[in-house]
């Protein structure tokens, strides 16, 4: 029987998107191989590459002067490579905090080069996003980093920064495709697959061509935008599977409506379980100030550590998975990805509101 | 119908695995989720990620001494993260070039360090190792970087060099766990998966223990060897499918009977096509010379480039594909990774004997 999958990440995917890996896993389009065995030189590998970029860039609504680059190893590499390409010393990059990954981010950031954090909302535990005004930036910094959205303590940009003609670079590793936003406003985005686009293994780097033209190029070939960007992200053999399991889910997204649709969906979703909290009169605290509240995991605490054990729990005996707030953290998470139906948001809100009613 | 797949890498995948794998895409053990979609912290996964490791220890016959990591970004990564790791400034490395893998190596290191070249066969187009005399080592260098098996070139060590106390690396990406070889004359093996052992997406480094406390530590630490050992590669989202493929792909090595059975197989399978090659009357011209041939990837050429692309295309009407040569190189080149049946050299052989009379 299926589960509801509120894992973070890796994350639930399109049910029709696995049933249409799996029918053809062992014969792609009648070549009598899967597609795990074919060249990455072949036509059939190069459409998936090119489809996936160009569907990429058509519900971000981006042109010929951005590409998308499909890399290997996570957000985590992209921390370092976003330094090695653009913070040549003597230049300064600035970081905002508003949580975990902003930090790691930051940190990796610190090994290369010259970093300023611009703003952070450690205070209090990263509860709510920075206003703009409060954005300290440097003069003329190399870029400008932001996390759109953290997910281990569920803090969202309702509204992305507006940093003028500064070089605006976020991690949109668990938000990105979920709503409608302009992506010509940022030099560079980043985003692991594994939450809101695909399976764990690739990585979209969708880039600015003016900005990739600043990219330095004294660093090992492999660790260069202009590299790959120069080679459509066949430099060295790429993770093919995960590629064409991305396009498949990106397939999927057009086919829902696009970014407007599924931000309907995903708003609805998240009213779902924040609805649950705020009518819980007290017996669920949510973590991110209302204003900050992230529409992609929702974050809450219990009255104590022993009812969030049973909540989990109990919520796992009804199929409700992945609920264990991060290990950082502890308390409750309920991530709620582009691909989690809106069925698994129902019947989460109603498990709520009779575990708080038990217990009441 | 399934075809004879000779694709120099992605690969042909043993049948069973891909079967298994199809089976359980949407439903792994019952769970009521796919393995992409569970998290790499859950014990499924965390099974998946020690059985690999186990199991690629078991099979090189390696102990507490060594560990496997699984990362990502493929060989040509780690030709960047070894030099990060272990060319510190005031030491050279030596490289000893077989063919194009190797001076791809070499120039990623190049980049961050020093660097000698201890022996190289360009002259005369890659078409033997050097001898171990013949090999000019610096004093007391970081290390000696080998390539053990060229696939452009089709050039292969039949015996792998000694360099004693020194330090060895060794790309395997193209032999590894194709024959029974001491595991423990080296510190630090790498291969990705994509030829002999799984899919694209998952790269293997070996390493010694010993070696690894070696490794510098002011690296960002996505590219430190010991943070990922530290977190048994799990130190942020691992490429989840091609690691539980690689592990189905070694379950299926150690079925067979592990390192001596799938050798004996290579073996016979080689003879096949290089036999075809002898016995053709000098209608194909092996590149290798005979000592130096390899056992993975077979290449010749035709008398003229016409005849070559004839050759490549009657083959694939008889559904023998991914026979043409390296676009840098030309000519012709079966690749007989550890997942191709004999019997697909058979068919092979038998198309050589009759092309080749039809021409004479």
């Amino acid at each position: 029987m299926a589960v509801h999958n509120f894992n973070a990440g890796p994350a639930v995917l399109p049910q029709a998107v696995l049933e249409r890996a799996q029918a053809e896993l062992c014969d792609y389009q009648g070549r009598g191989m899967s597609i795990l065995e074919m060249s990455h030189r072949s036509k059939q590998y190069e459409a998936v590459n090119t489809s996936a970029e160009t569907r990429f860039k058509a519900l971000l609504g981006l042109g010929d002067d951005y590409r998308v680059l499909l890399l290997q190893g996570g957000a985590s590499s992209q921390f370092a490579l976003i330094a090695l390409n653009f913070l040549a010393p003597g230049t300064v990059a600035d970081y905002v905090l508003t949580g975990a990954w902003g930090e790691k981010a930051l940190e990796e950031a610190k090994r290369i080069g010259q970093t300023n954090v611009a703003a952070t909302t450690a205070e209090g535990g990263y509860r709510t996003v920075p206003a703009r005004a409060d954005l300290h930036l440097s003069d003329q910094p190399a870029y400008v980093h932001i996390t759109s959205n953290e997910t281990i303590q569920g803090v969202q940009w309702a509204d992305l920064p507006d940093v003028g003609a500064l070089p605006l670079i976020a991690d949109m590793s668990s938000d990105i495709l979920a709503r409608p936003f302009d992506a010509t406003k940022f030099a560079l985005i980043y985003a692991g697959a594994q939450k809101n686009i695909g399976p764990a293994g690739v990585t979209a780097v969708i880039i600015r061509q003016s900005f990739l033209d600043r990219a330095r190029t004294d660093q090992p070939a492999i660790f260069s935008y202009k590299t790959h960007a120069k080679n459509n992200s066949l430099y060295n053999t790429p993770p093919v599977f995960a590629v064409y399991m991305l396009d498949l889910v990106l397939g999927w997204i057009e086919g829902l409506g696009g970014l407007p649709a599924i931000a309907e969906r995903n708003t609805r979703k998240a009213a779902l379980i924040y609805g649950a909290i705020d009518q819980s009169g007290g017996f669920y605290q949510g973590h991110a100030a209302p204003a900050s509240r992230s529409q992609m995991n929702v974050t809450f605490r219990l009255p104590n550590e022993a009812l969030e054990k049973q909540f989990v729990a109990e919520a796992q005996a009804q199929s409700m998975v992945g609920l264990a707030g991060h290990r950082s953290v502890g308390g409750v998470r309920a991530s709620l990805y582009n691909a989690l139906e809106e069925t698994s948001c129902v019947a989460l809100a109603a498990f709520m509101a009779e575990f708080a009613r038990k217990q009441g």
